[in-house]
């Protein structure tokens, strides 16, 4: 009938808007990870790992989300980029926005804990906007150590320092450079230029898009944004571009009315004593002191610094661009002066733990960090490594069976029997999903996971409770084998990785 | 002034307001981990990573957070757990639920993989009732591995079985059973006790309880709440009571009404291909074929399990209780049939990545897997173990200066340069951040984080290029230590620390 033809063509038409109302795709600003890049990153972690611990850091371990009210405050303009959960009846959560707020929450819990040296390597959120930042992701990880507790003044920071020259050297970067300098230092430079005390802050976060734009830009937002004299701009222009090492510091030092502002002599004080332990650790050509640097977050109060390389240094000319070509996708990256940023990052916040703590005794808990940025020193890594070297899988032993005729079982019950005595011996081993395998198939299924071994199941040795031990890829070079027997199978498979290892 | 006194009052007790608006906590269900627990938890994931890597597993990361529209229709009764985002202009998110989903959607997304084995390490959200899950947390881990490819029936099922005994085995836990059922089996079972096909689902809900409350309190549900007739709920009673091993499959061969159905068929045949598969393996102990076992989950379509401790067994009788006390803090655990749940669980999903893929062809991907619940693997673990010989750290050797006088510097610059040797030799080290500490503070702090070696920079020593190194924590059978040229003091620390791990 019709009517029934109707009613199919309608069930059809709805079951195609199920099937098309969503998009196979992972939220903007994530991705999955999976295969090479998986084992790579593992890479890194395991080494940023080894050098956190190498320094006597334990690690923690903190909830994804925290209370809204526990973020609130913490982050300047940024906080518009914080992630909140859905009000689902209960309390008001957002996803953490980096791992040192929810480390200063842990320890302003905890205040029995009063000194710790703790790393973190976890995921953070932030809700950037893609077309300002390419290749920023909204979920990414950073991998924290910090120092927490009342020390002599700057030991601990020179430690944090030591440990981001250790880290980026021991991850294979070499040509980088920390750029330092100090909040007290800074705000000094920006009372003598006649920096209003509320706008410090925000000249601070102008004089922080010196990485990102040219100078003549960034005093554009100073004066005609923020509304700062030209001549306040002007002079803080002339500090701004000052670099160098203790060289710069004994110039400072040489500048009577820097000097007349407390804030500034101290900065200048923690500087020197800073430098000397720089020298004991034997990084100073790795220090670069910038006045340029301004770093976004409030919570800093001491020394900041950020680990660039040369591919993330600014541009130092405004490219010439032709002004008639608008951007087509504003998704794309639409500015030039985009470099690959910092690759780590941090400062001393020695206020931050004050801040959530009740009680006043408690509330004294001086910190200094470093963060490295994972998915940036990822991306530097990749380049250089030969990708196809990479396995992404850890399989020694593919175990197979070879036979034939009427009577020929496929062994798979054997396989699995061996397999279990292989895992049992903590060796990796995989075998065809198939009851009757070709040699051929099995071979071949051991190649593409390039297992270096395989252990086959003839029907005549099997039944003399024997089995071949194989070494695999060889090539024209391909050895027959070796009969081994089952109950020292293990132990021959052991010594032949070895040895395997051993040659490679 | 007067004025200036309430304008003080008032601004301290704005103040007091402020600091005061906010608790000093984790979200609900959410914990900080640290110390010890940490140091046990990352031992669990080792193992099981371990494990997984034996079998061939490769491992993939997803975010977070997955498009509210992949989650949906997923789990059943229980998506009214899933955690929001809140909209905050773009796309609609949801917190993970479980790893399965997103893996779902990965092979969705990747349909040039056809076959992997893949495992995953991560934390997933519940918005769970905490009165009737205590100790179940909403941010949790979840340690998964799954096959996913076409394959001969059963194989990979059985590989993924005897991953749930080798990796509970491997974690010291060894009193435990796989309770088995198939999904086949028990769909089967509704319909020949006279279920309507509409109302499957939700029987089986009610069956999934029998770990928590008797089967008195069950069929009540299915009969009052779900108004099955009260004969067909007695004879899906007199099924689910069954269980046992090969013995059971005997038995239900022998039941003509149950064969006669075609799922139920499928599925004793699968269970009898799956049983030849697990001796081999050798682990038909553990594994108890029981009718009772329905799982919640919606997607499901194959074998299903759940691994289980004694400690997790439900009551068998249901216990007298003082019902005038009414409890008072519905956060408690209100409810003594609450056992510790299972501590590993999985089962065959043949259509969730169909649900997600847009072409046909695609649409094809079986997967078998297993989760490991590593916070009640945690407990169970932590229980046993003594908690005081773990260490949080790992330092090895504690740098320390020893001397006085007047021209005593302190030797600040020194240890730097020292422990920068060490550190570049791999060596774990630290040292006091104190310009001139006392032998006692540093003895003291060595002590305290359980250094095994001191390096002490002795004043006339280490002018002639040598430090003492000296075994620490032997108390009255303290050694002298040794004088160790300074150039050749990390291969003589590497070498004592070999012979002490050795040792112990």
């Amino acid at each position: 009938s019709t009517r029934a033809v109707v009613r199919a063509k309608m069930a059809r038409k709805e079951r195609k808007e199920i099937t098309q109302q969503f998009t196979l795709k992972t939220p903007k600003g994530t991705k999955d990870w999976a295969d090479r890049d998986m084992v790579l990153r593992s890479r890194i972690f395991d080494t940023i790992t080894s050098v956190f611990k190498r320094h006597g850091g334990v690690t923690i371990d903190t909830p994804v989300f925290e209370l809204r009210e526990i973020l609130a405050g913490k982050y300047g303009e940024d906080s518009k980029l914080i992630y909140d959960l859905q009000d689902q009846g209960g309390e008001l959560c957002s996803l953490r926005y980096d791992l040192t707020v929810p480390f200063a929450r842990f320890l302003a819990m905890n205040p029995t804990i009063q000194q710790i040296k703790r790393y973190h390597l976890a995921k953070v959120y932030r809700r950037d906007q893609p077309a300002m930042t390419k290749g920023r992701m909204r979920e990414f990880y950073q991998c924290d150590f910090d120092i927490a507790g009342q020390y002599e003044s700057m030991i601990p920071d020179s430690e944090v320092l030591c440990i981001a020259a250790e880290g980026l050297t021991a991850l294979g970067i070499e040509d980088f450079v920390i750029k330092l300098n100090h909040r007290k230092i800074l705000d000094g430079i920006f009372a003598v230029c006649g920096v209003p005390l509320g706008e410090v802050r925000k000249i601070s976060s102008a004089v922080d898009k010196l990485d990102k734009m040219p100078w003549e830009d960034v005093k554009k937002e100073m004066t005609e944004e923020k509304n700062l004299p030209v001549e306040a701009a002007d002079k803080i222009g002339e500090y701004v571009k000052l670099k160098g090492g203790v060289d710069l510091l004994e110039l400072l030092k040489q500048d009577d009315e820097l000097m007349s502002n407390e804030s500034a002599a101290a900065g200048i004080k923690d500087m020197e004593v800073l430098f000397s332990y720089i020298a004991a650790f034997g990084i100073e050509e790795k220090v670069s002191f910038d006045l340029s640097l301004a770093r976004g977050l409030d919570y800093y109060t001491g020394i900041i610094y950020e680990c660039v390389i040369s591919a993330s240094a600014p541009p130092s000319e405004k490219p010439t661009k032709d002004k008639s070509q608008k951007p087509t996708d504003m998704d794309e990256d639409v500015s030039e002066y985009v470099g690959v940023g910092s690759i780590a990052a941090g400062g001393r916040y020695d206020e931050l733990v004050g801040m959530f703590s009740q009680s006043k005794k408690s509330s004294v808990m001086p910190c200094v960090g470093i963060s490295f940025g994972v998915e940036r020193i990822f991306s530097i890594i990749k380049a250089k490594e030969d990708m196809s070297k990479i396995r992404a899988n850890e399989t020694e032993v593919y175990v197979m069976a070879f036979g034939g005729g009427k009577e020929w079982t496929g062994f798979l019950a054997e396989r699995l029997k061996v397999s279990k005595q292989l895992w049992e011996g903590g060796i990796s081993a995989e075998f065809l999903y198939k009851s009757k395998p070709k040699p051929r198939q099995q071979f071949d299924a051991a190649d593409k996971i390039g297992a270096p071994v395989a252990v086959i199941l003839g029907q005549e040795e099997y039944e003399q409770g024997k089995v071949k031990v194989k070494e695999l890829g060889l090539g024209e070079n391909a050895d027959e084998g070796k009969d081994v027997e089952i109950e020292k199978l293990v132990d021959h498979v052991r010594r032949l990785l070895l040895t395997l290892k051993q040659q490679s």
